[in-house]
């Protein structure tokens, strides 16, 4: 079986264990090292409260080459202050020294709880561990993913082969995030690897591109949390020539980029906090692009379209009210709204639709709203999930 | 036992019954007639999709004066096109047959299911029957109160009396509202009562006000329905001199307006669909006061705050991260959070609070959440529930 984690990029090792933080001794730290020192870009969350490791990585990622990413799960080492800056700085500096590489060339991040320091000397420990078992294998970069997990229920991977010019490109992607998800960063850490030779200016655009159509697409409760993080790291040892901007490569490897990130996003959203099942809102006919996405994040945002999704519910009516009460310009005669393929209102009329049909479609794991604003000719998209007592369950008994 | 309902001012009549919208068999027609003609305003809906009816009231409030409004529950009467208009006039126009008054001075809404036409034979013949039962009964008055009420589990009524200048002052009102409550109109349907003498654009002045406090600063899931309706009748019988803007009675009339329709979105939040408590929120050291508001619905709608306050768990992060992501103004070094009168997290860092004790103050039936933003000396304040498996429950299998 091909590879399918962190690992199967060329010039990338990596490790995944359990060093202390989580009490339930599942594996709370992730290590990536890249021996030959790899292009790097990342995107932050915006959240005016930003944890500690994000303010250093933030600085980081701005050195060439970067030759290591560590994460831990279990502990955000968010609003902990000067101690917690002091104790993400630590985490780079163990894994330099163990690694005999720079500090500041070493990408880091964490999530989990907020509020409280990071166990540092378990952590100093585990990045001990990690550099001894770091490894190529397919079984180290599952673990990697493993690693870097809280509520999520599974490890979502997703990898892309493609070619250009005859050599092989991978580019392969790890990401967590469960609850407080939202725009405009859907996750709370994703970490991506590429062999592919790209010059870093575009692997920067390629990315946040990726991530705007992909993760930040992605709406769990409308939030995003104070550590969200995604970063790529490139080898360059694909052996393809560089690629360029005027390179057709380029479009190529933005796409593949795109739908490793969309397949993570996917993922997301299906293992989001007691979600059950998935769905895509596509709004067309919107005055403005931006109107285009807002429109298209008040449904998926909305807690009583949630709900009927989760019940399986054509409950158009909701979705309307949804559309009406986000403010963007729509014509309120010419309003038309389909469940996968069927119209349920059309021309701000209800239509007489086959109630259980439409029900089948919602009770899918993947199913598409589209509404139609007629109001200009924008469109955009977001994915969303249903809300279930056990999101309630999960968020109302996970005790600080 | 004085008589706490809206016909408690003097000149008001009402009925409330069950004509058969509800399959339940419960209350779901509301009459309410002014004989001498009252003055009267209303704060509709600002849903781009506005209901039949909402249209329907927005014309007839101009008149003056205004002799009945009638509601109905079980059917919203939105999104049915012209005939669905064409009912909401014939509505109007049977009270107006039945009382012998014009239909253009008669108010009308509806709450409940969204897109079916409403059965408009039994509406009709239950506005025969209500008028045969019109009284200012206590009795009929709560009738009335029951029969506005959708998924609510209890009628919501509340009332003031003050003295103005000897004469005694009576404003009474009704509220429902249970899901789809946000800003900007936090209530499906909302009928006020008044006898104190006021002139018409000060009564609306008034209204808009104590909404603006009360109903609108409130949020059960942050959006406002196609629905929403509040309105205010005077019937001017208390005897006092008509108040005018100058006179020290027109702060009187406006406090205690305040003060009944902040007692019903008190009710509201309490009685929300699944809700088990409420909270308070009050943002200070805000930049501008609009981001004063924004930041308190930003952390009243932020459903993992919600559920962290159900399960009665001081997770502060959460409000720290809802308030980080809103996009107001703040001083990441100097944020402050207090639940109850308990500093949490202070000047940007956690506190050493008994969470024990910051739990039992969750777990009452209401708490204030105080976040100092130090961004500059604006606060306000809003209201929110907590966010329950029942909330979940009675919206996913709430079928259409």
């Amino acid at each position: 079986m091909a590879n399918k984690t962190i690992t199967a990029p060329k010039g990338f090792v990596a490790a995944g264990l359990h060093c202390g933080v989580k009490k339930s001794g599942k594996p709370d730290l992730a290590l990536l090292y890249c021996p030959t020192g790899a292009k790097a870009a990342a995107v932050f969350t915006t959240n005016a409260i930003e944890a500690a490791p994000v303010t250093v990585c933030r600085k980081h990622v701005l050195n060439n080459p970067i030759y290591a990413a560590v994460v831990n799960s279990g502990n955000a080492n968010a609003c902990t202050g000067k101690k917690g800056l002091a104790t993400a700085k630590v985490m780079c500096g163990k894994v330099a020294k163990e690694l005999q590489i720079s500090a500041e060339k070493v990408l880091v991040a964490s999530t989990g709880i907020i509020g409280h320091q990071l166990p540092i000397t378990k952590i100093t420990a585990g990045i001990g561990k990690s550099v001894q078992i770091l490894s190529d294998s397919q079984a180290m970069g599952l673990n990697f993913a493993k690693a870097i997990m809280t509520t999520d229920t599974r490890a979502k991977q997703a990898t892309k082969v493609f070619d250009i010019q005859g050599h092989a490109i991978t580019i392969a992607a790890t990401s967590k995030g469960a609850g407080m998800i939202g725009p405009n960063m859907a996750t709370t850490i994703c970490v991506v690897t590429t062999d592919g030779a790209i010059s870093r200016p575009l692997l920067g655009k390629a990315f946040k591109n990726a991530i705007g159509v992909s993760l930040n697409r992605l709406t769990v409760d409308g939030h995003q949390s104070t550590n969200d993080t995604a970063m790529i790291l490139s080898s360059g040892l694909a052996g393809n020539k560089t690629i360029k901007k005027q390179d057709s490569g380029y479009r190529q490897f933005c796409q593949a980029l795109s739908t490793v990130c969309g397949d993570l996003a996917k993922q997301m959203a299906l293992d989001a906090e007691g979600a059950t099942r998935m769905f895509k809102v596509v709004i067309k006919g919107a005055a403005k692009k931006e109107e285009a996405l807002k429109a298209a994040r008040a449904i998926a945002d909305y807690d009583l379209v949630k709900c009927a999704v989760h019940g399986a519910d054509p409950n158009w009516g909701r979705i309307v009210c949804a559309i009406g009460s986000s403010g963007v310009k729509l014509d309120p005669a010419k309003l038309s709204c389909k469940i996968g393929d069927i119209f349920v209102f059309r021309n701000s009329k209800p239509t007489n639709f086959n109630a259980n049909e439409v029900s089948r479609i919602i009770s899918k794991k993947e199913h598409t709203i589209t509404v139609d604003l007629n109001a200009g000719k924008f469109q955009d998209f977001c994915y969303g999930c249903d809300l279930s007592r056990e999101y309630v369950h999960i968020n109302a008994d996970y005790h600080t």
